[in-house]
């Protein structure tokens, strides 16, 4: 058992849209990734996800609204909502999800990421 | 569905050791608490526990050894762990853990909440 330094384990990286496992708990994962630019439309059919910007700003498309997050605000999307996160520069998120969820959702593309490093 | 500001929400309360649940998701609950002092060594049986320092330092005193949680850190303590949370001065937390984690563990005392306020 030892602490997480956030700003630590997100300098160990720069890609975009590759989020990093750094940390478990009760079949939950905390997850560190960094996007720039638009991600897809997806949703999760069974988890509901939360992000947590950390530096930056995240613009969360839904289909009724758009929903600006800065940075120590969260946002949680609950399950089977479409969402298409927007960054229109470089932004920090931590994400706390069910260790189920894939990245793209119910769209399996070159975006998706079906196995996720763990920092 | 809204964005949740955390400083907003810490900014709502002044009391200590009493956290107040600012967002639930896959019958998970984040929880935003104030302490300062020593609070009681506890455990919980079920629950794994995710302390995320906001402002200040938390000590987390295992019966091993000390941890330093500083801002922008955090510490997942498991399940069945013996833990006791200082604060030598006022610190702000996001706890991250299971809707059915009470905070004093298996102690039950005048610290003991057995229901929280949702902001």
């Amino acid at each position: 058992m030892d602490k997480v330094n956030i700003a630590e384990k997100l300098s160990l990286f720069n890609d975009y849209c590759n989020p990093r496992i750094i940390g478990e708990l009760n079949g939950q994962q905390v997850k560190a990734v960094k996007l720039n630019g638009e991600f897809i439309w997806h949703k999760h059919d069974n988890e509901d996800e939360l992000f947590l910007v950390i530096k930056g700003t995240l613009f969360m498309e839904l289909r009724d609204k758009m929903i600006t997050i800065k940075e120590g605000e969260f946002l949680i999307v609950p399950r089977g909502t479409e969402h298409k996160p927007v960054a229109k520069e470089e932004v920090h998120i931590l994400l706390f999800e069910p260790a189920t969820t894939l990245n793209t959702g119910e769209v399996q593309n070159e975006l998706t990421k079906n196995v996720l490093e763990k920092l």
